[in-house]
This record gives structure tokens, sequence and C-alpha cells, in this order.
């Protein structure tokens, strides 16, 4: 070990009882993006990260933007070295179902080596290890081996609506070598991974409206078409009972797995019994003809995220609802355009809803799936340096999660992204309780000041 | 006219303010039965029918059930003469969607004619008139011309679950020739009507139960049930493309239409665009090969009365929802069994539900549909009271909704009951801004006046 990284490795094992207390101090501000009452929440988690980039020695400051702010910062006092460029996300999904929760979602409670918090592991976590390791470096040895730049947005959660204007109006300052993200998982407990594919998403919502207000079931019903009831028979014809989904031309431009892939799927480790148990199902659904690795990382989905209509609260109500409403996401994989795709679904809805009811179709984002070249020298500097701080060479994965900003900085900076998995799958992102593991945190902050190491070196 | 009637006719004119201010007041009470949190709404409204009772002159009770209480009250000092026993309801359904009143739900607000309230005509109003009817006997002839008994009861929206066994406990004093519900409609404005055949119902509740907790669509999406997709599925095949009803031998005991009923029905006025128009629909729908009467009053339903599962909040929420509930309801008609149907409903529900995901159904009050005898001398009686109060003889229809009491009435007391609609179906009963014409209300309580005179004679 180098005589720089013997002293920043000291000085996260200094100061990690003081990590900790920053992220528990991240956590605890409900940067809620969807939610417009948590609008000031978000700006405060905004200043939180600033404050510390600043506190590490880095310059900067926080930019404003049509929607909620962008953390920008930077360290580029290594003329000649690369420059890598770290991108998070200090904004956080809906807490909700409330009454789920252990802990409060923002109290950043601490119980057997993890800590409970609304962002803990998405991304809060998994970002800060990044900010940490940059301040170790320049608190200990006086600087860093490559030059650094963080670009931390508040609406991942949402769309990322105001990330490309950014980026397309700082294209020269957020000029890099190499992206560097935090936001997927480690293969397992003890297999760390590093992600070399991602799956898109288009995400929508439909709503069919009926009569002009809700009415007796018992006196017009059976005379008029009921919204909930077609809105049922609408989304029903989705899939097939094999569980293919029945959009014309959905799988047109699906890039099918190569041999090689199936096989090192196949040689992962994976309890589908343990699996299932963990999530509380009794048995796998999906595609047939695929594994579950396969339908989880490289098939595409459709999945209803909600759905509400009529009443819903104590007891029955004899009644035919005003209206119904679902909101729904399809996972992609490549080459399908989520441009494409989201007019396919639109015009499979219309194509079948009955005559009588009036559809309303509302798009929110999307973004096409990735694949990262697994032979770069930056994979290679990021295996060694997955590997020093976990102690384990990481398995090469795929992810069934969406990571918009991969391709964002493919298309617009040029370069390719690491995508280095501090989380489990099993930490409840998106879910109550969730939560990340202390010492997934330490070893991430400290193979991230590895990798600034290594990455010098690779070059 | 006779000079009893002239005199009881007379009261009620001079009285007209003070049955209107009084009926008010019972409509400020929100004694909504399906909503714990109304529990002593509920009492007072008992009360409140309790007292107006005793200040009309008969003996009453507020008698305490498992449930809400039943108001019992009597005059039988007509010895010899009939006794006819009126069955109304002081509690109604939820007042919400709340933000579509345009005045407060529990204000009574009268605006052009119409007083505006939960239960403005479902049922307070029309039950009113009775208890104003013998109020205008006994305050100025000082006597009734038959006997009369009144049950009024506080669970009609939830099912009448306590009310059997009143009866059954109280048979003796329960006794009557026949029974009187004004808890029906008028055919339309200027149409005045009697009902002589009501639908059943069956009531439920279905949820499919997944993972133990909300997912990440992007992580697990594509693995597992997406138990809001499988709910979807499962209602969608309940129905046919032609609106009929898929469950297993759903239509075996349904009593078809005599070509007698089909061409009263095509004989009275229903302007179908009119109808649409005040629904807010383009066109209506439901099983081919019937009339919208037709479907509306003598063919059976099954209408999805609410949905809800996984994310209902502002924005996209990229999630596999735990779980996803729908309430259902069928309406019957004759012979139709509900407690078959129920279970023939719960049977094609569990035969479709996807492997991998937990099924509970939980069921609710049922009734099977009823048809009354034509011909009967109380229905000549009726016919009268009602020409006499109205000032036109009434049509003869059935109805679309469920008064289960009806057969409750056949089956423990063995008598027929007459269905006295004084309300409109489009006094958005069961909907935001229920309504109940004030002219209505009073011609409603003269033809009431006269039924006890009609019945007494048609002895």
């Amino acid at each position: 070990m180098s005589h720089s990284m013997q002293q920043v490795a000291a000085w996260l094992e200094q100061n990690s009882a003081k990590s900790l207390a920053d992220l528990q101090g991240l956590l605890r501000i409900p940067s809620v993006s969807a939610d417009s009452r948590h609008r000031s929440d978000v700006a405060n988690a905004a200043r939180f990260v600033c404050d510390q980039l600043l506190a590490a020695g880095c310059e900067a400051e926080i930019v404003e933007t049509a929607g909620h702010p962008i953390v920008y910062g930077e360290w580029t006092k290594a003329p000649g070295a690369p420059t890598a460029l770290v991108y998070g996300h200090y904004d956080v999904q809906p807490p909700d179902p409330l009454d789920q929760w252990v802990s409060s979602p923002f109290s950043a409670e601490i119980r057997d080596g993890q800590i409970y918090a609304r962002g803990a592991t998405d991304d809060k976590g998994q970002m800060f290890t990044h900010v940490r390791s940059v301040a170790a470096w320049l608190q200990s040895v006086g600087s860093l081996p490559i030059n650094v730049k963080f670009v931390i947005e508040g609406e991942e959660e949402v769309g990322s609506n105001n990330l490309d204007l950014f980026l397309k109006e700082r294209s020269a300052r957020c000029a890099c070598d190499v992206a560097v993200i935090s936001d997927t998982a480690q293969y397992a407990p003890g297999i760390p991974a590093i992600t070399y594919g991602l799956r898109g998403i288009i995400a929508c919502e439909v709503t069919l409206h009926g009569p002009k207000q809700d009415l007796h079931s018992g006196v017009f019903g059976g005379s008029i078409a009921n919204p909930v009831n077609a809105l049922a028979k609408l989304l029903g014809r989705l899939h097939d009972d094999s569980g293919r989904i029945q959009i014309p031309g959905f799988y047109d431009d699906v890039v099918e797995l190569t041999a090689e892939e199936r096989k090192n799927f196949a040689a992962l480790p994976f309890d589908e019994a343990a699996y299932l148990k963990s999530l509380g199902v009794s048995q796998p659904w999906g595609e047939q003809g695929f594994s579950t690795l396969e339908r989880r990382w490289a098939r595409p989905t459709c999945d209803i995220n909600g759905i509400f209509g009529g009443y819903t609260g104590e007891g029955p109500k004899t009644i035919i609802p005003a209206q119904a409403t679902a909101k729904l996401t399809c996972r992609l994989v490549p080459d399908q355009s989520p441009d494409l795709l989201i007019a396919r679904l639109e015009e499979f809805l219309r194509a079948h809803c009955p005559s009588g009811l009036r559809l309303e179709f509302k798009k929110w984002h999307g973004c096409p799936a990735v694949l990262c070249d697994l032979h770069s020298p930056y994979m290679q500097a990021a295996r060694q340096a997955v590997a020093r701080g976990f102690g384990k060479t990481p398995v090469m994965i795929r992810e069934g999660g969406s990571i918009p900003v991969v391709e964002t900085f493919k298309r617009l900076l040029g370069v390719d992204t690491l995508l280095l998995g501090w989380g489990q799958n099993t930490d409840n992102l998106h879910s109550p309780n969730e939560h990340f593991s202390i010492d997934a945190f330490h070893r991430g902050t400290l193979a991230s000041a590895w990798l600034w190491q290594e990455l010098a070196q690779g070059r």
C-alpha cells in the first residue's frame, strides 16, 4: 500500500464516527422530491451536501434549476491526471406506507449494524462515501491523485428533468474521463459487484373517466360502463397468462441475452427459495423461458405501481365510481426505445378502452437501458479498488433498476460510467424500513478512496 | 274528500314550515353507519326520530341492538282496522368525495326548491313523510283510521345486520297486514310510481396479497407476481366483451322478463340521450340484447365499487405493491340466490387467482330480489293514495336498487310491502349533492295521510 493510501486509510479509520454522524444528519432531512410539501426539505438537503463538499476541501456551489437544485463540487488541482465525475442524488422516494416503519423514516436510527432511513442506501448513504473519500485524501494527504467532480442532484426520483440542461450548459465544466455512480447493489452479502448493465424505464398514469360523479350501483348499475371494471379489464390485457406483454411490437427491439451472459448468470450463486422467502412470496412469476435473474436483469416488464378509484374507506359502498386511475412503469432492456414504447403503450390502452369512457394518459420520465464496456481501463481500476475496499474481487452483473443519467453521460459527456454498488438488494430501497449497512458504508468509502489512486495509476 | 281528510290536509298545509324545519334538523345529524367515527351521530339521529314520533302522538322507544339502535313506534288504537308497518332508515351513506359537494353534506341547505344533504332522499326525507302524516292525523283529527307501526333502523346502508333478530324477537309486536316503505323513486318528475320489483345484492371485498412489503419495481420487477396487475387481470375476467358476466352458473336461476313486462317497460317514456347526458356519459353499456331500462331493473350486474393498491399519491413511484383490494357488488334478480352466488363469485376469483398470491375474501350483506303482488287490495289503496297526493295515477315499475327488508318482511311477518317512492333517480342518492324536492316531500306526506284512509276503506 502506498504511503498516501496508508494516510488516507488511517484518516478514514480515525474519522469513521464523524462520517456516520454526518450521514445521519443528511438522512434526517426528508428530501422527498415527488411531494411539493417537502420543497424546503429538498433545498436543505442540497445545502447540507454542498457544505460537506466545502468542508472536505472542494469548491462547491448550489445551482438552482427549474425544479430542485443541483449541487456541483470539484477538486481539479491534478493537471494531467484523469478526471472522474461522481454523480449521486440527495432526493428520496416518498416514505409511505408510514405505519410499516419500525422507526420513523427520517430518524436515521441505528439497529444491529444498519442505519434505517428513507434514502439510507438510495442514494444518500452510497453517494456520501465519495464525499468522505475525497475528504480523507484532502484532509490527510492534502491532495487527490486525480481530478474529481461532483454532480449531486435532487430530482432523480422524479425523472431528473433538469439534469440534461445542467450538463448541456456546463459540458466544459463537467468534462471528465469517466463517471462514477454508487446507486446499485453488491450481488449479495460478501459478494461485491460491479454492474455493467441497467434496465431502462417508461412511466405513465392512465385514468378512465366515466359518469360525471359516483352513481348508485343499484339505480344505474348495468346501464353504463363502470370505469373501475373497464380499467381492470384494460390492464388485465397487458399480459397473457404466460407473463408475456401483449403490447404490439413490445419485444421487437429487445437484444437477447448472449449464451455467455446466460452462462455467467447461471454460475452466480442464487438461492431462489431464500430469495422468495425474503420477499414473502411462495412462488416466482414472470415471462416463461427465462430464469429469475434473467427476468430481473435482462427482460422487460410492465408493472402497475398503484391503482385507485371509487370508495376505498371502511365497509361497503354501493356506487359506480366516476373514474379510476393506475400508475404504470415498464422496465426496458437494450435496445428498446422509451419514446417508441410509451407511444405503443398509449396506443394499446386507447385501442382497448371501451367506448363511453374517456381515457386520459399522462407520461412521466423515460430512459433507455444501458450496457457498459467490460474491458475499459477504468473498469479494471474499479475492480482493483472494490477488491481493496471489500477484500474480494467483484463479480460482474447487470441490474434491473434504471439510472437514466448513465445514458445521459454517454450522450452528453461521451463517457462510460462505473456503477459501484455498496448496498444490498435487501436494503428495502423504495420500501418501508430502508437501511444501509454501516460496514458497507465504511468499506465503500475506502473503496472509493482506492478508486482515485487506481484511476491515476491506470492512466 | 272526507271531513277527516280535510282536517288532515289543512293541518299539513298549516304546519308545512315546521315539517321542513324538523326534516332539516334530522338531516344535520351525520349518521353515517359505515364509519365508526360517527357512532354517536347515529345514536343522536335515532333519538331525534324517536322524539318526533312521541311528539306526533305515538308511543315510541329506542331499542338497542348489537349495532346501531332501532326506533320502534306505534299508534294502535283502531281495533278491527288494518295495521300498516312503516319501515325506514335514519342512517346514511358516507358523504365522500366531500370536495364535490356545493354545500356541506350535513348543512341541509335549501336551494331552488330542493333540500341538499346526505340522506335527503335516502332515506330520511322520504321516511319522515310518514312521521308527519301520522302527526297530522293525531294532531288534527285526534286518531288514525288504521293502526300504524314504525320500525326505523340505523343500519340499512351497512346490511341491516340486526333487523332480522329485532323482528324475530318482536314478531307479535310487529305483526301487521302490510308494510309501507318510501325508499324508492317516482318514475320521473311528474310521473309518480309504485315499485313492484327490486333487485337483490351480494357484496364482498377481495384482496390479493403478494410480497410482504412494497418492492422496488426495477430490482424485483419481472421475478414475482404483482398483486395489482393480477387483481386487474382477475377482475377483468368478470365480464366478456359483450358485457355478460363470466361466473359459471351466474345466470342459471334468472327469471326472464315476461313479454308483457318488456312491453310495459318499452311503453314508459324514456329519453336515453337525456338520461346519458344527465350522468355525463356518451354511450350506454351493458349486457347485449336488453334495453337500458331492462338492464337497470331486471338484469343482474357485477360492479367494482372501489379499488386500491400501491402508491396513490402525487407523481410516480416505482414499486411492486404488496397488495391490492377491490370492493364488489352484484345486483341480483329473481330467483338468483345470494348465498349461492357469493359462493360462486368467490370460487371464480379463487380459480383464476395466480399462484404465488394469497387471495383474501370478505363477504358483506346479501339479499334476494323481490317481486310484489300487483293485485292486492293494499296495492289498490296505495294507487289511490298516491293519485290523491300527487294528482296523477302512478305507473307500476321495477327498480334496480335493493331493499333487503322487503324480503325480510315477507319471510318473517308474512306480508307484502308497498314501495311508495317520493324521490327522483336524479336526486344523487349515494353521490355528492344528494337532494330531495320540497314539493315531493309535502306531496309525499299528503299521499301518506291518504294512504291510512284508503287502507281503512279498502278493508
